[in-house]
């Protein structure tokens, strides 16, 4: 029994999803192929049972996806939904060097919703998982009377000690990040504009897709850890700023970052970049799910121009003056200030 | 860079709780110690990074605790709140024998939360936490302008090959029952009837407390997994009816339940038992968490009256003819239908 009697402001009516729990774990149950060899008891026990390689640590990560703040109904299509919630938290266990190996998706339906929209964003989480291996575990469900709320938690596996952390950087590590900056903040402004996609370039479709579709740098966090090549790594999900801000502070340490060798979102038609400044959203626009990477110095020439299919690109170095600086196609050097998302400020 | 920009529908005006995303992830580091030795980074870094012991398999578990459905603002006090939430999950670990090792936390912290309800909604989780030796290791934070949501991850690990499944129940098996059925949902009609407090029986407070602050069976689950006593295992959150079915179902197969057998919330005084129908409660009220062992008929003697502190009742036994039914103390046998929560019904 739930408190159903007491909740006179938020009375709980039902959905025409489905008819019961019983029938929505049947058809997650129909939905859910499993892939690797590790998952013992999947969805529909109390718990899910699962088996790690031995020899392995275990990571765990959860990420709220939560309807007016990550996600909106008019912009992002449901499986976009399913594949931005997922793409999470397999960009934090790529952030720790690991592999990911199981999902849970905690759900709380709103009344509003169709059938169709929990069909759509559970395609979403599936196929991305299916492309990285990952099982559907498990989970929850319930339902509210209005946003939709999604948490996802994944569970991955990392060869013991092997753990990239964000605290290791020390001064004179050479600083790299993968892929373009600032693509899904882009990518979101367009959707929010509803601009003439007669007259959209190359760089807004990528945008767009980048935004809707972000693609998690699972193989690469694994490379450098398997190759031990990297002092600290994070990925970009809050903006370079704030995340290197964060890898900066666990490490106790502070970095120069060069503006010209940041890696934007692309070229723009003319009438495009009168509309967005590329520097502002490489530095500060978040969701690309870039892994940014510390090299220890004498390593920095191991590290190719592309790998696992990703373009790495170098932007700084880490220093031990506890501040990060943004040195301008001038010569000129200043603070570079976070200027991500943060939940608790005004 | 999350969807600020578009939530004209729901502006994020922030709260008063902490001033940033640091200060919170700072404060909870501060209150939270570590007590295994499996926990090699915990809150903080992109994901957690744990051990399991060698040859034991992992137990995943994530469980929803919303604002309205699960507990009401003014009827659960925040300690009561964070407890709660805990408590469920562990539950479920215990209904696979399993040992509870470490929790994520996935806030959804409401505009309208002071720093106070967080902090005692972390003090009732991590007090819980304490005495079960669960480590906080992780976990994700919102602000959202309406209801509180909270999503639970535990992670256990139980021996391999022994997690107790629903589905073992094989027709012969002997039913039992931890403790008793029907208090939580006594206490939580007691607190919303405001019922006068000093004519208030034993029973009375047991049943508040066993609503506010649940205890999960963690040690009794283990015992029955090591000893390999049980067939087939599941916790009591829905109600006995709706749990039972679950279990059934599973196993593909049927029961028979005395009532007289069932222990009930116990004594109440005259006026409480013309309020209250204790034969309905324990039937069909839920978040008792007390576990529904199935026992194959020749260990059935090797269940004691109590084991691990906790009291266990024979109720009734498994049948192949897949129906469930109540035995009347008449003699009478009726269907005994699911009576219990169901978050998609109407």
């Amino acid at each position: 029994m739930k408190c159903r009697g007491g909740q006179s402001s938020t009375p709980h009516q039902g959905i025409d999803v489905f008819r019961s729990e019983t029938e929505f774990v049947r058809w997650l149950q129909r939905h859910t192929p499993t892939q690797g060899t590790g998952l013992r008891l999947g969805i529909g026990d109390d718990a899910a049972v699962v088996e790690l390689r031995r020899g392995h640590e275990l990571i765990l990560k959860s990420d709220l996806s939560i309807e007016g703040i990550h996600f909106l109904r008019h912009l992002h299509p449901p499986r976009s939904v399913g594949h931005r919630a997922l793409a999470r938290s397999l960009s934090d266990v790529a952030a720790m060097g690991g592999t990911p190996r199981y999902v849970l998706i905690s759900l709380a339906i709103s009344q509003k919703s169709s059938r169709d929209w929990v069909e759509q964003f559970y395609a979403g989480v599936l196929a991305l998982a299916r492309r990285f291996g990952v099982d559907l575990a498990g989970g929850d469900t319930a339902v509210v009377p209005d946003r939709i709320s999604i948490d996802v938690v994944v569970a991955g596996e990392v060869a013991s000690r092997k753990a990239i952390r964000r605290s290791g950087a020390r001064p004179g590590d050479q600083l790299f990040v993968s892929g373009r900056l600032g693509l899904s903040a882009l990518g979101l402004l367009r959707l929010k504009r509803k601009a003439n996609r007669r007259v959209q370039g190359k760089t807004m479709d990528h945008a767009v897709r980048a935004h809707l579709y972000p693609e998690p740098r699972c193989a690469l966090g694994r490379y450098l850890s398997e190759l031990n090549l990297a002092s600290a790594l994070i990925d970009v999900s809050d903006g370079l700023s704030t995340d290197l801000a964060h890898l900066c502070d666990a490490s106790r340490v502070g970095a120069r970052v060069w503006a010209e060798r940041i890696p934007g979102p692309g070229d723009l038609t003319r009438a495009e970049s009168h509309s967005f400044d590329s520097m502002n959203l490489a530095l500060h626009g978040g969701e690309d799910y870039e892994l940014l990477i510390c090299v220890p110095r004498r390593k920095a020439s191991q590290i190719a121009p592309r790998v696992c299919g990703v373009p790495l690109q170098w932007i700084g170095e880490i220093r031990g003056a506890r501040e990060v600086s943004l040195v301008l196609p001038s010569g000129e050097e200043k603070p570079l200030e976070p200027g991500g998302y943060d939940h608790f400020r005004k």
